[in-house]
């Protein structure tokens, strides 16, 4: 007997029969004696349907509000979810994220989980843990996505929170695992929509999957890896409409076996580059571009500096999310005075490609194979960056697929 | 500068247009100073929608899952229309059930409220009173039909129950009025489809208005009239759509300086006969009839026996709603031995029509003309019941028309 937390995102509750279908899948675990605590997305389209309500009514809307009507997607899910089990004979009960109460930071529209409590309700409602029920044969369907601010007020965790959701509340209870079901059997090799050959892994550990989702693999979202990181969770991902498919393990890098250099590649084409020509090479000049970026709420990403030939005056080339383009070049010139700049150049056809690979560490040479094998399609590298255990290099927005499959090929991904 | 309570139903918030309209309404209220706290239904036709989804997955679902799903609705218009509030610069905010909290029964689909605690949220949250924010010139935005069960799970109070959700807040606010906008501008003396010449109140009485709710004018629901009336708050019901229209009062009697013996008319086509034939007039006979239509749950209303010709065996009548006629009949066959009659028949093409006015108590010879304007146009009574201030008549459904626009002219009520 295991306790798990099955989640189950919008496209797998998008309609009353797929509600049907993940109440069987959810009672295949309860007859096997699993304890379970489901997690339920809004049906799909609906998130999508009460953000644009409220967009229309005010683009400058109070994120709180926001959270009030966005909320009601998973809190429809998770009571519909119940009621599917019930009809089939499973005890069931929905838990929205105030009566859990799952408690976040006040950062409507955004929040971060800061505990789920397990041992107490809010006062009045101590008896009726959820753990409490679980022990008793009671499924718990938590509407996922959502907690409650310090002022009692609804908050939700972002898009995608629901990934995150359920990694909290496995850590909370404590599970021995959390299967995250979606519309993919697992994580692979690379996108196979790119690479047909992509295979799908058994096992990624969870550095691996940080890496393969902040690079923009869109299996699982950023902040549920590093949530299951830290808690040291065990996850799962599994297709809900092919659910003996197997799926992909997140696990602990020690638990596996074989590494080979490279586990993935992953690559996004959000991807915006400026060049900043011309600058004086001297200390102070990276804080006078890079604060009024941070200011205007700017990620960057990637950042290159040529030495220069004189030691005197350089190029500066940084890349930042393709939609904060427009943004991100206002606040550069409308702090040229400060920077001191000749010129300025922005390209939205760039696009980034990444290698990721735990066994990077112990394989010297792994980042020369990746210049050499674009370096034969011949594709321009435009800005390198690396870590520990991924390389991710620039370039054209043309050769994205050329540069995945070469480089699925080049580090022996491809599958039989 | 007043305090005071305004409620929009599902057809006031229907769009994002309509919401818009709604805010603007507030802000005029506002404007003249006065303290709002406004209170809102799903948008027309949210509501059936969720029903229908949790009746398409069972049809013997759980009523807090219910209540979780269909609360939902409220959920989003409260959320909206703070937005709508904020963008057209009122300050708001919107309150859930819970969080106000409106604490209620345990009943599940049709809870009770209990208490409206203005003088301490839960624990965590005493700081931030409803009443304190009003009074610092915010405006509260409630979603109606909902509460909280002592459990802590979502509760709905029902169909219609926003009106009472309106009036108990109204009511706990110590409000100086309760503002019900709907989408006709007042209370008529009877319904202005049948009779064109029906007038406006300016002003009815809570009795009258009870009575008027409970046999068949659908303006407002039945439990809000109680409500007010045990509670004393003044509730208007005004057109949203014409706001400048003036609408209707609810007050006390003796507030009405002018009692006519006849306030209005209603009607309800909702209603079905069943007469048992020559059941033996003997006691215990009455509970034998009555007691298995109570435990299936039926609401008898009109009852009439007639004397026996010889004192043993006489006719018995009585009236449900039309919908539960198959049951009642059911109810009746299956205690047929214990009850003992000869024969069973029943009828569904009946209608009440009724008299209603608090004047009707200091003149005598009311009824009197009801049973002879009827007689003039050769309508037969079937069925007569009585209390203080109103006369209910059954008479055969091709007749309602006729009926009530003869009435309406008898008693001297046709506009000019």
């Amino acid at each position: 007997m295991a306790k798990i937390v099955m989640k189950f995102g919008g496209t797998s509750v998008a309609d009353l029969d797929r509600i049907r279908h993940v109440a069987t899948l959810v009672k295949r675990e309860v007859d096997l004696g699993n304890q379970v605590a489901v997690v339920v997305s809004a049906m799909a389209g609906e998130t999508n349907k009460l953000v644009g309500w409220v967009r229309e009514l005010s683009p400058l809307h109070d994120a709180r509000e926001y959270d009030v009507v966005v909320a009601s997607g998973e809190q429809v899910t998770a009571g519909l979810t119940a009621i599917a089990l019930a009809a089939i004979g499973v005890n069931a009960r929905s838990w929205l994220g105030w009566q859990m109460p799952l408690k976040t930071s006040a950062m409507h529209g955004a929040a971060r989980i800061e505990a789920i409590e397990v041992e107490g309700m809010i006062e009045s409602f101590k008896p009726k843990l959820i753990n409490e029920r679980l022990e008793q044969g009671q499924v718990a369907v938590v509407a996922g996505f959502q907690g409650v601010a310090p002022d009692n007020r609804i908050t939700t965790l972002g898009r995608g929170g629901s990934d995150t959701s359920a990694v909290a509340v496995a850590a909370a209870l404590q599970a021995d695992r959390c299967d995250i079901y979606t519309d993919v059997d697992g994580v692979y090799t690379t996108d196979p929509r790119i690479v047909p050959k992509a295979r799908r892994l058994e096992k990624i550990a969870f550095e691996e999957m940080l890496e393969m989702a902040s690079l923009g693999a869109k299996v699982l979202q950023t902040r549920s890896v590093e949530t299951a990181m830290v808690h040291r969770v065990p996850v799962r991902v599994l297709s809900t409409f092919d659910a003996g498919a197997g799926g992909t393990l997140l696990c602990d890098e020690d638990d596996i076996v074989e590494k080979k250099p490279v586990t993935g590649i992953a690559y996004s084409r959000d991807e915006a580059k400026i060049t900043l020509h011309r600058i004086s090479d001297q200390p102070g000049v990276a804080a006078a571009i890079f604060g009024p970026l941070a200011d205007a709420g700017i990620n960057v990403d990637m950042i290159v500096q040529n030495v220069s030939p004189d030691g005197r005056r350089t190029d500066l080339t940084f890349t930042c999310n393709r939609n904060e383009l427009g943004r991100a070049m206002a606040a550069i010139e409308a702090a040229a005075p400060t920077i001191g700049y000749k010129d300025i150049t922005s390209d939205a056809h760039v696009a980034k490609v990444s290698i990721i690979g735990i066994g990077m560490r112990a394989h010297p040479g792994v980042a020369q194979t990746m210049f050499r094998t674009l370096s034969e399609k011949g594709i321009n590298i435009q800005v390198i960056s690396t870590s520990e255990i991924k390389v991710s290099v620039l370039i054209s927005e043309d050769y994205v697929e050329l540069a995945v499959r070469a480089l699925h090929s080049a580090y022996d991904l491809d599958g039989p």
